[in-house]
C-alpha cells in the first residue's frame, strides 16, 4: 500500500534526473525510498547473483586501475575464458563490459531482418532490438515434454527448470498471453534472427543442443543469427551452444558476474564466428573492458576448483531455498541454481509485505502470480526469509479475513 | 632495426588471436616483443595519463564489486561530475565505461549527415564515424594568430599549445597533408556534424568559446551536432564548452581516467541536452559503468583540493619535461600539461633508439618528425629520459658518421 508519505519520499529521493533508470526489481533504490533504508538491513533476493563471490585476492584489488588495459591482459583473460566456456577451434571470444553491452550492440550489427525472442524472458533482448528499429516477433516456447514422453535435453528436447517437481515450461498464464496465432509456432511471420535465453530467465527452461542447432539452421537459411544468452549456464559446464558456433551462425553470450558473484565488475563475453567477433570488437572499441575486470576475470575463470565446489554448494542451497518456499505454500515454477521461481495467487501483495519486512524479491509486471527469489547469502538470510514469509502469510490471512468481515 | 629474432618474437608472442588490437604506440605489447620485457623496466611515456593517480582509499578498493551498480551510486557519481565539469542547468550528464564507448556510439545515434573532424587529431573519432557509414570530411584547423595579432581564446580565437614558444597550430608538414581545396576552409563540402578535440591531441591547440559557439551554430543550422572532446581539458577547469550545451547542439566529452590517472577503471562522460542524453543512456544500457568506477569516480571528482594541487604540480612537471626535451635538441610542437609534442627530423629513428633503451614514447604514422612524450612519473624517470635522449643522440651521430664513411 502506498501512502502519501511514500509518495513524498519518492518525490524527494526518487530516481535521479541524470541516472539511467534501473530495471524494476533489480535495484533497491525504489524499495528503500518506500520502506526505509535499514533496520533491519535489506535482504536483497531480487537478483540471480551468486551471493558467495569468487574471493578476489588482495593483490588483484590493486591490479589494472591506472594504465589503459593492454593487450597482454586481454589475451590472458580470453585464454582463461576460452577454457572455462569450452570455446572450440574455429570460434572466437570477445570480452565486453558486461553482457548487457553486447545486447545493446548486437541489433545494430546484425544483418537486416526481424527477430524472434523465444518465450517470456529477460526483457532487454526485445527492447534492444526494438530500439534498433527491428521488428520483434514473440515466439512461444516449444511444448515441454508431455507426461510419459521422454525428450531429454541432450537429445534435443526441452527440459523444465531444474529441481522443479511440477514442470511446464512457461507458467500457464504466461502462455495465454502469447498471441493465439503464435501458439503453434512462429506462424506467418518469418524472423531472420532468433534469441534464446538458455536456461531461460525466469523459469529455467532448457533447450537441448539439437533444438538449438535446428533453430540455428533456420537462422542460417534466413541469413540471420541465433543469439543464445547463457547468462545462467555456469551451473552445468557442459550445457553450452559454443560447440555449434564454428558451423552455424550462433552467438553465445556468457555473463561473468552472476556465477562469480562479481556483477559490479562488468564483464561479459560473446562467442562467435571470426567475422562476427570482429564486428563486435570494432563496435565495442578499444579498452572496452576495465583493467580490474581483465585481471580478476582471468584469475577467476582459471579457478576450476572453486567453480566445481561452487556448483555443488549452489545446488544444495537452491534445494534449501525450495524447501523454505515450499513450507510457505509457494508452488514451484522452475528456476536455476541461482534463483527459484514460484507461484502465489497474490504475488504482488506478498511482494509488498516482504518489502515491508525489508526482504526484496523479484516480481513480474506480466505475471500476477509469479515471484523470483535469489539465494540468501547465509543461514541468517534463510532464517529471515522463512520468518518474513511466515509473517506475510499470517498478515495476508488476517487481511483476507478482515476484508471478508467487511464484505459481510 | 628489426632482426630475424625480432620477427620470430613477434610471430611467437604477437598480437593475440582474439584480442582487440590496441592502438599503435598506446600499448607496450609490441615494444616488449621487439626489445624485451625488462631490465631496465620500461619507462612508458606513450600515453597522456597523469602518472600520479588520485590515491584510492583502501575502502574504495572493495566498493561496488559484487552487486549490480545501483542508481544511488550513479546519482552520487553524476552529482560530483556535474560540479567538477561545471555542467549548467539545462544540460545533463551521462556516464559511460570510458569516453571511447561514447565515441563508438555517437555516430550511430546522430541525425543523418556527414561529419567534419577538425585538424589532425585523435584518430578514433573519424574511424568511428566512418565505421557507422558516415562521410568524414577533414577540416583544417583555423589559422593560428599571425605575428602581432592578438586572438586570445577567451575572445573566441585560437591559442597554440601551452608552453609552446614557437606557436603554429598544426605542424607544417601536417597542414600540407590536408587536401589543398580544404586549406581555406571546409570548401564545397558541408558537414552536418563537427568534431573538435579541445585542447587538441597531440598539438594542444585550444579553440576559445566564441569559436566553438560559431561552429555549434553552423551545426544547429545543419540539424547536426558539435562534439567537443575535452579529454585533456582538466588542466584548466574554466576551459569547457559545457556552458554552450543548454542553447546549442553541443556534446561535451570528458575523460575521467587521464587527469585522475586511473584510465584502467574506464570512466567517461557526455554533457548534452536532455534528449541527446536520453539517447546515449538508452544506447549504453543499464549498468554500463562498473561499481568500482562509480564509487571511485564520485569520490575523486569531489576532491577539489587534490585537483587544484595536481594542476600546479603537472604544470611544473610539464615545464621540466620541456627542459629535458629542449636539452636534447628537440624543438617544441605544443602539448598540454599531460604530454608534450616535439619535432625531430628523424623522429622514427629516435623513437626506435629510445625503445631499445626501454623508453617508450608516441610517434605518428602521419608525421615523420613528431614525437609525443607523457610525463615521467618521478625524478628517476626524468633522469632516465635525459640519459636515453643523450645516448640516442650520440648513437645517431655515430650512425650518421658511419653511413657518411660508407658512402665515401
Amino acid at each position: 500500500m502506498r501512502s502519501a508519505s511514500v509518495r513524498a519520499a519518492l518525490a524527494a529521493g526518487g530516481p535521479p534526473r541524470d541516472a539511467g533508470l534501473m530495471k524494476h526489481g533489480g535495484d533497491l533504490f525504489e524499495a528503500k525510498a518506500r520502506h526505509g533504508e535499514g533496520d533491519p538491513a535489506w535482504l536483497d533476493l531480487s537478483t540471480g547473483l551468486n551471493p558467495h563471490p569468487w574471493p578476489v585476492p588482495a593483490a588483484l584489488r590493486h591490479a589494472g586501475w591506472e594504465r589503459l588495459p593492454g593487450s597482454a591482459a586481454m589475451r590472458a583473460l580470453l585464454d582463461a575464458a576460452r577454457e572455462a566456456y569450452r570455446v572450440p577451434e574455429g570460434a572466437e571470444i570477445v570480452a565486453a563490459p558486461g553482457t548487457q553491452a553486447l545486447i545493446q550492440w548486437l541489433p545494430r550489427l546484425a544483418p537486416p531482418g526481424a527477430v524472434s525472442v523465444l518465450g517470456l524472458t529477460y526483457a532487454e533482448h526485445a527492447a534492444s532490438w526494438r530500439a534498433a528499429g527491428r521488428d520483434v516477433i514473440p515466439a512461444p516456447d516449444p511444448s515441454p515434454p508431455g507426461e510419459g514422453e521422454s525428450a531429454p535435453a541432450d537429445r534435443g528436447g526441452v527440459l523444465p527448470g531444474r529441481g522443479c517437481p511440477h514442470p511446464g515450461s512457461l507458467p500457464e498464464q504466461v502462455r495465454e498471453r502469447l498471441d493465439p496465432p503464435l501458439q503453434g509456432g512462429i506462424g506467418g511471420a518469418s524472423p531472420t534472427h532468433r534469441v534464446v535465453v538458455n536456461p531461460n530467465n525466469p523459469d529455467g527452461r532448457i533447450l537441448g543442443l539439437a533444438a538449438l542447432a535446428a533453430m540455428a539452421e533456420d537462422c542460417a537459411r534466413a541469413g540471420g543469427w541465433l543469439v543464445v544468452d547463457e547468462a545462467y549456464a555456469d551451473l552445468d559446464p557442459a550445457m553450452t551452444a559454443a560447440s555449434l558456433v564454428p558451423d552455424l551462425p550462433v552467438i553465445v553470450l556468457r555473463s561473468f558476474g552472476k556465477f562469480y558473484g562479481l556483477a559490479g565488475l562488468r564483464l561479459g563475453f560473446a562467442v562467435a564466428q571470426p567475422a562476427v567477433a570482429e564486428r563486435l570488437r570494432a563496435a565495442l572499441g578499444d579498452w572496452a573492458v576495465s583493467g580490474p575486470a581483465l585481471a580478476v576475470g582471468a584469475a577467476a575463470l582459471a579457478d576450476e576448483d572453486w567453480a566445481a565446489a561452487m556448483r555443488v554448494r549452489l545446488a544444495q542451497e537452491a534445494a534449501g531455498l525450495d524447501a523454505v518456499l515450499g513450507e510457505a505454500g509457494l508452488s514451484p515454477g522452475g528456476g536455476t541454481g541461482l534463483y527459484r521461481l514460484v507461484r502465489h495467487p497474490e504475488a504482488a501483495d506478498l511482494h509488498e509485505r516482504l518489502a515491508a519486512a525489508h526482504v526484496w524479491c523479484r516480481r513480474f509486471d506480466w505475471a500476477p502470480d509469479l515471484l523470483r527469489f535469489g539465494l540468501p547469502p547465509d543461514e541468517a538470510g534463510f532464517a529471515r526469509l522463512r520468518e518474513a514469509l511466515r509473517e506475510a502469510a499470517h498478515a495476508q490471512g488476517t487481511s483476507t479475513a478482515s476484508s471478508r468481515n467487511r464484505s459481510r
